[in-house]
């Protein structure tokens, strides 16, 4: 039972849910369309937030935290989602109001965060949207489920996986949608490779490429400030293609995974963080997976994805800034890509917003699942592990120290 | 003065304007920039719509029909838009204002037409955007612009060139951005190529190709509505390519107009309504332009645009529903085009309710003016009259001929 | 019967050819294949070129002509084909002689051209090659066919309709292949895109778009010794476009044409010649054609063509001169396009002499036809006359008009 | 000294070249050029070739093996070049020889291999060009050296390290060019984005990655004659890549390799080779190689490159069978890629022999040096070993101990 130390570990992260633990023949599972991957034991059609008429029918939710991302995507986005009413916004950097009022020409109240409290009390409120720093998402998270809320949270959901594991049972049990913010999945055109592969015109899953670059680096600031004990590329840029990885082999976990990186800017290497990271992934049925990324491409946001299998190749290009050509005596010069992932994920952005929506109202359960971030976190775990190794590591052998460890030390 | 006769008719038409008739030497001209484009008489910077904070300083606005086009794009952008506030819409078909309210979530007053006066008497009312008929747009724009708002209309302005030329000089008088719907000027790649251009890296313009596809069909019953008189897939598709000219062209008028059509579809042909046109068209300077429309394109929405120039070669492309493509043994399939034009013009249309926003705060002027929309409609017209002549048409010419048949009935 | 002035001036020009004339419902003649081409009382098949072995098996053949597409193009191409052995060269310019000997180390005897008639008494050479000046073509071909050789010419066949029908004829009696080099045939984008119209895979032609445009721009000295009496752009390199439209249509004729031209360049316009020219023609069966040409396109050779039809859209776009591709800060820039026809019709040229020796060995009948060559020259007549008088031409008009001028003076 | 352990295994091989180990600092070599490549104490340019006149300057030259590779690509692009004079062949397999000699219409001598001695004495011999199977190359190389033949050889230059090593050794001090034909060197594309790296268009290089997937799959039965002591995907295709690694590295050598395989297909795994390989490399200067290769694409011959640096990515594309595509109602269709390496490397393969007759006639000196080969060779052997031992392999240690081996059982 080579699974059986992930199996375990899930299991016990997650406490009870027999179902769980979806079996690595993807042969099989590849088949299956996304709508099969609910919990079979835990509703996720949310009919509590029902219909009534026009403006009165729309949810009243609240956003906690108005940093960059929220105030730059999702504010807008959730302003201009006729099914939502944002009623106020947390935000304890009085810097951060006046720009975001200005530019969204906002008459709602702001509240600093010893205010969320009472304002979670408001039983008119429907949902929450987290856009805080990770540390802070467990308790938020948990008070407004606790609160009855529905809630959206920026990736990670939380810092650590029991954590993880917490709040998504917690959402299961009170029948809440919890839905992590992993926007890709909400891209048309990640849809439409996922869909080739699953729908079996690709054949069997051979090879598949990730590549992704930031645009532009992010600045030294806030590089010093995210998490320098581990490999912060891996777990703050590749966590995205981990997730990926997750989505589309079916939550099967990988048999081993090797990590190399370097710092080739000289402060990154002065402040221990690689700005380019390669990961190389076997899983149990034979296909590998290789990650490579960035965190600077001087020529645009890059973000591609090949899968090759058996019976065809399936590629996701980048957009660039428009159609148009030049072409003159040294050759045809195309607009450069997307300055940066807010252009370029501009409409997967308010898709998942959309998608959140159609949870709360019963129409869909969260494409994005507690397994997927479980076993997205532990892959992370596993490469920055490969990285301070610098070896390639058997994933099921750590899976199997790392359920010891936890059930030692109770914390994960 | 081989531009005589144009000078003359649109003098005519515009009563006073001396500066008008730019001339045709694009050598000269392709070097001026927009910002050029202004009246030099007539101030468009529009300094009544201050600023004062928050959600007091938008802009409340009425829309005016809500068709179609309306329903699907102008109001959800019109909500959208952070500085407008929408205050209520006038239709009279009953039947489009439920589909609106649920989708969009309005609880904002529908009139019937015969409110939009005592609307128009509101003074804290700003602007009002026209999406009826465009038989009905010459008196709703007058009696709005007398009222003193600013007015949106779409394409085109209104139905004859004494009107839209009576239109444009009251809101010349009165101070009041009024702006013409031609979405592709407004379009990232479409400002790619006319800046390649205008900028000179292009060198001397020699060929411009214009292709403009419908997809999906318009439906019969439409098309039984439209102007059966002439031809309407010059005036009603044709129209944003003979734009397209007036602007590149910085309103040179062509010296010669040649079409040649066919109705493939019988039913069309039954309606005798050509469903193909091609239109070829010589300037003075030698540049030559090659339009040709399709009302239906089965593999999606093409609108596609080439200038060619001595010293290169600008083109610009279409954009696909997503950038997945798949590779197998008979090729590579990339996902077809977009639908149809709210799709493909998605972002143009929100840019140009944006941009009219910007007239009504002083920040620009309309990007389309007068002498594009009358130059504009003086090419339909000559287009009708190769189409129903078949023979190629001297442009000059046709302008002399009709500005006597104007000087004699008075009428366009 | 429209098409009757065509079938009159054909069987004129034919003499005796009662099954020509393809009518012109393409909608029936589209499913046809090429191999269905052939005149059927005319046997293409020529049997007389039998193999034996080895070396003994190739065909001796002559090429008369050795200027620059010859040097450049064509005798590589004769030398390197397996199945030929190159006997000899005339040319009667020395200094064409030595470059071409050091360059492809050739070791075979060159003549001048009164040496031709003796050395096509050769009973062992099978076939000519002409690659001599245009008015040459007539005499050197009619003495090759009656010396009972194979004969390969470049475009155009010869001066005169009445002259290439006269020797194709002549061909036919003596049952030899005479192929005219319209090299595009040969592609295998344009096989491809042909084949996509005949089999029906776009349903009913609407619009067919090609586009010339030449790299390097020809030299002054070789434009003035080019026919300046009529409109050379139109007969030298619109000519190819001609014949493309002649194969797509299957031989259907055009019911009107009308060209639009202009000289750009100074000199140009100065010896009377345009560098750019556009025509539109309209078939019976309502489909267009657009033929754009220029002289000089300043970022390589451009060549390309659009088929819109009922049921999709061929497109054939441009090979570049490699595959590299370079992302950087303004845009990802693409290799030039190849920088003139030799590269961009290299293995074209290579499979039209292959074809031909086909056609030698019975294997193939002449792609390129007597109606092909003769409609092409009808067209370019027609299309330099809409130059003349800057009108549409009727095209069953002219062909009437023409057939009364052959009949009365008895030249063509 | 990090290299200290490549250096010192290559002076073993070497003996003498006190010149070779280019240091590993990229920063530096990467501005140099190619044609600083030559070793500086061993004169590559050959004057023994002489030119003299016409056909009696070609290069006789004789070919040894005419199998597949050999029949379809080699001797044909051997006939067509005009510098060179085919005189004979040996081959020991009849069957070979009659469909060769039918399709070239060869008249040239056949010979067995027991004569290969005696034609080698033939004074007036210039070159020969080996095509037999790896373990024949060092024994008939090294005679023909001895004999004074330049040598052209198919890759491997031979089975063994130490034979490598003794030939090109041999070819330096006789002053004969040995050509080890990897194409991909001699390839546009290649040679385009080598190009844009060694210039500095890119900055410095963080990522490359190579895709190589073959097309059509090789037959069970060649599979099956192939080497399957070690691991044949990576000694036979993925060399090619370890080739062009040491070449756009400038010779460097990296600091690890890893290696994940798989067999996918049931009866390769029976056989014990994969089918599928990933190889992951990190370099001095911290640049990372991802290699993949595939023994089956279904969708036709791919092989791409993209090198990532600093300052832009360069990235190398595939051809496909023509610029011909449909574009109908789901999607656009472009032509598949080329069937297979001949077609995909036809340029490739000519470039390679006109370039080996460059050097013949000290116009150029080799592309792939010595120290290319034996470091490529050294990389496929690290390759295997870590596919043994399923882990990373540190490649200074991996030399270090295969010297301490060579160096105790005098064996490569």
């Amino acid at each position: 039972m080579k699974m059986a130390p992930f199996r375990q570990i899930v299991r016990w992260l997650t406490g009870h849910c027999e179902s769980f633990g979806r079996p690595c023949k993807a042969g099989n599972t590849r088949d299956l369309r996304k709508h099969t991957r609910m919990f079979s034991n835990t509703p996720r059609l949310y009919q509590k937030f029902g219909q009534t008429s026009s403006k009165s029918r729309q949810h009243s939710v609240g956003v906690i935290g108005a940093g960059r991302i929220a105030s730059s995507v999702h504010i807008p986005n959730i302003l201009n989602n006729h099914r939502l009413q944002l009623r106020w916004i947390v935000e304890n950097n009085p810097e951060a109001i006046k720009p975001l009022q200005d530019k969204l020409y906002l008459d709602i109240p702001f509240y600093t965060s010893d205010h969320t409290k009472s304002l979670l009390d408001d039983p008119s409120l429907s949902a929450v949207f987290i856009f805080t720093p990770t540390p802070t998402h467990y308790d938020i998270i948990l008070s407004s489920l606790h609160k009855g809320k529905a809630v959206f949270t920026e990736k990670p959901t939380a810092e650590k996986l029991t954590e993880i594991s917490t709040l998504y049972d917690t959402a299961a049990r009170l029948e809440l949608p919890l839905l992590t913010g992993y926007m890709r999945r909400f891209d048309a055109a990640f849809q439409d490779i996922y869909d080739m592969l699953v729908q079996g015109q690709l054949g069997k899953l051979h090879i598949c490429k990730v590549t992704s670059r930031d645009s532009p680096k992010p600045s030294y600031e806030l590089l010093r400030t995210m998490d320098r004990t581990g490999c912060n590329i891996l777990s703050d840029m590749a966590v995205h293609d981990f997730d990926f990885m997750s989505w589309i082999m079916q939550g099967t976990a990988p048999e081993s995974i090797y990590v190399v990186t370097h710092a080739h800017d000289p402060i990154m290497a002065e402040i221990g963080q690689p700005d380019v990271s390669s990961v190389i992934m076997k899983y149990p049925d034979g296909s590998v997976a290789i990650l490579d990324s960035s965190r600077e491409s001087c020529y645009g946001y890059d973000n591609r994805v090949e899968l090759f299998g058996s019976h065809g190749m399936a590629t996701l290009e980048n957009p660039r800034q428009s159609f148009a050509t030049k072409n003159f005596d040294i050759g045809a010069l195309q607009k450069p890509l997307m300055h940066s992932f807010p252009q370029r994920y501009r409409e997967a952005y308010q898709n998942e917003i959309d998608h959140f929506v159609d949870c709360m109202e019963g129409k869909a359960s969260p494409r994005v699942t507690k397994e997927d971030c479980v076993l997205t976190g532990l892959m992370v775990e596993a490469a920055v592990e490969s990285y301070k190794q610098n070896q390639a590591i058997n994933f099921p052998e750590f899976l199997s120290n790392r359920a010891t460890l936890i059930s030692r030390h109770q914390v994960a």
